[in-house]
């Protein structure tokens, strides 16, 4: 926390908020929380950045409620701070400076499905998972991926995207509308059901990647797509990790419309063996799907076969049954719990950056060289059709030296990839963790996200303390 | 005008403008022109809105450039209008309050190509075809086509797209970072070439669509595609609009790439017969285009031929020559010239609105009877595939009666569009003449976008007038 948050902080005097907490409790009885339980449930639990507790959790049904406790939140300058299944990687979900933790659980409706303009209404709450059992029957699916079961809304506010996205696109590609609460508690509609439009500014898009630091967003409408004909799904081991980035390259720049190309380094395999009893070779490995009918995906994969082939990789194992799919691709949603076979006891720390993909091959080299130098357990798994990659570091928090030298390496890492024209974060986002590395990457253009924050939310009440801090109010 | 915009306009008093043209004429020499016909050219010509000059155009060479002329006119409340080639079809270059027209036309050199991220840094006077002639070696494109040979800063800041975006995007999904010259004269990077990133708000998205309200686009680094191994075009006539648009939906909804769907009215086929010598049936026609593998190309021309068949439609006739398929994307792209041929002698008209697919074959009959019972002379040809179409409609500007029908018609279209849950403007953008549409589509929306823009541009100096109206500073 900077000096300047720390006399915000002490500026909040936390007991001043509790008129609002009493209004709530009052409005919303059962719906309303102050329990210990309840709120340290609603505090960053996924990742290593201290645990900070919000003062009280409420529940609403609908945008109408969310209104209200935003009106009841601004009238005694209460933190707001929206909450979709907690699944933040960088503590966008702490209650940085208390206050009241608004849970969208409630709000799980799919409101319409417009099938023939494959596009859906939601409520923020709804999961990606929830969604797809809603949407199976129709025969469409809704492609956004990050792994967690995480909630439409909370992927809208931190740009998700995930295994999908070097395909379909990432959540900002995906929204057509959102029904947002503003900071005064006027509800918004930033868009219509259109698949494109040029009528003003893009609010739609504002909000999207805002981590819910300018309102609420209370229901989305969503582009769908129909479920492919044909899905095939294989993995490819490599010699090292620049043949598999040299065979990723490739496969982008041919223009081949891969579903999922995701790239494990050696340690991530041996996790996912110890994990989910695979039985791969323990190499840097390429886990590959296709989408397409049943002749395009046949031409897609023996192109990539043969790419993969011409840079030392292969042969590749194919799963085509859908079960044997599914246990692939769940071992690769479960690097999560994989990762922390690898050092049992420790706690798992995830980042992630995003390079240009002609950078990445240097990128990870460099990364994994640094991680060994550095003495660290950790894995890296890469959404690399995107350029993007995750690193798993399997840390004692407790330690300070050693977590002293885990933020030596995340310096690094993020300054790597800024330096090679990349991000500090290709879809977990700012939260409270990343703030001097977008410093870094966007410098000045900061100071015009301060400039609308200050604009639209001149009490910072959204969310506080996320993306960057702003002057004391 | 509304009645705040005109005292507005009394109240920037032109004649206080005179001490920044004059430092601009010092500075700039040959490169600074107040030439009545320079000017004139640098006003609005594209669009039937009424003529507004600018009092002088600048042609700068860099960024630094940009941003110096940008502080000589705040210092001295001039408005900025900057200009791409003068293509916008809602006078979106019109000088509402006069002031300097920032000509980019010298800022039209390609920064850098980066073949293995395919991606490109381009100033923002680049044009489109300037672009792709400088690709084509690399077996690269840039895919947002407009019609026009529009340039590339311009259509990011009409959020444009065209005839290729149910494939590719729009101008929305191709940009991966903007250089922005500042209200205040300084500079800003919006982001990095990573393909993706979580890194703060997005701010590249904000300034695309923004129409130049919010500062001066000078760089962009855009997104490129591998020139498709195989290219097939065709054209197909159908009984009706109605079978036409089904034709359409199925397509889309079968999830097919189609790189072009477009869908010209039999009015619009006469046109383009009696223009570009075509021969087709002056019947609703869709012109078709396929990018891909052979086999794909092959696969998916074949399941759209028997879609068409299914609604009605056919024979599909091939232009598989290059030179065949140049002519007849010439013509689609030529209706502008066209249309003049419908009614020699009357004024071009152009207006496009964008509705969910489900409703298009509604809003286009409901349009179609309109222009009959309105008696206009008018043609309509669409992006289908987004569910957008434009209008173009063959009129007298000089004559009252005339245009008072024409004005009653533009609100039916625009009403009507938003009645079915779509947009008054596909890609046009609001410029002067949808504002009050733009409010009847988003209400207060509006409201978050002054805010933002006060916020950014408290003077009020870039392109003023545009997309809303500002109260009075």
């Amino acid at each position: 926390m900077t000096t300047q948050e720390q006399t915000q902080a002490s500026a909040r005097d936390r007991s001043s908020y509790q008129p609002a907490l009493e209004k709530l409790a009052h409005r919303f009885g059962e719906r309303f929380s102050a329990n210990r339980t309840v709120r340290e449930q609603h505090a960053n639990i996924t990742s290593w950045h201290p645990v900070k507790v919000p003062d009280g959790v409420v529940f609403p049904e609908s945008t109408e409620e969310v209104s209200e406790i935003v009106r009841i939140c601004v009238e005694h300058r209460v933190p707001i701070i929206p909450f979709g299944v907690g699944s933040s990687l960088e503590a966008g979900v702490n209650a940085t400076f208390g206050g009241v933790s608004i849970d969208m659980g409630r709000m799980s409706n799919v409101l319409a499905i417009h099938e023939d303009d494959m596009d859906c209404v939601v409520q923020a709450g709804v999961t990606r998972k929830q969604l797809n059992a809603h949407l199976r029957s129709q025969g469409l699916f809704f492609p956004i991926d990050p792994g967690a079961d995480a909630s439409i809304g909370g992927m809208a506010s931190t740009r998700a995207s995930g295994t999908n996205a070097v395909r379909y696109g990432t959540m900002k590609d995906n929204v057509l509308a959102l029904t947002v609460v503003m900071p005064d508690g006027s509800i918004r509609k930033t868009g219509t059901r259109a698949r494109k439009s040029a009528a003003g500014y893009d609010i739609t898009r504002l909000f999207i990647g805002a981590e819910g630091t300018l309102g609420v967003i209370t229901e989305l409408t969503v582009k769908l797509y129909g479920i492919p004909q044909s899905i095939a799904a294989a993995v490819c081991p490599f010699p090292d990790l620049e043949a598999a980035c040299n065979a990723v390259i490739t496969t982008i720049r041919y223009g081949i419309p891969i579903a999922r190309i995701e790239l494990l380094d050696e340690a991530q395999v041996r996790a996912c063996n110890l994990h989910s009893k695979l039985t791969l070779p323990e190499v840097p490995t390429l886990f590959l799907e296709f989408h397409g009918t049943e002749v395009g995906v046949k031409e897609q994969s023996d192109t990539v076969a043969e790419i993969a082939n011409d840079w030392g990789g292969g042969p590749f194992e194919w799963a085509s049954q859908p079960e044997d799919r599914t246990r692939l691709w769940q071992a690769r949603h479960d690097v999560y719990w994989a990762c922390l076979e690898l050092r049992p006891g420790a706690k798992y720390l995830a980042t992630d950056v995003c390079v240009p993909i002609s950078r990445l091959a240097e990128c990870m080299v460099e990364t994994k060289a640094d991680i060994e130098a550095t003495g660290l357990v950790a894995a890296i798994v890469g959404h690399v059709g995107d350029g993007n990659f995750h690193v798993s570091i399997m840390a004692e928090p407790e330690d300070p030296e050693e977590m002293a030298r885990v933020k030596g390496f995340l310096d690094r890492l993020n300054l790597r990839a800024i330096g090679m024209d990349g991000t500090c974060t290709g879809e977990h986002g700012i939260g409270e963790g990343k703030q001097a590395f977008l410093i870094r990457e966007l410098g000045d253009t900061v100071e015009t996200m301060r400039a609308i924050k200050a604009a639209l939310d001149p009490q910072n009440i959204m969310n506080p303390g996320k993306v960057f801090t702003m002057p004391t109010a």
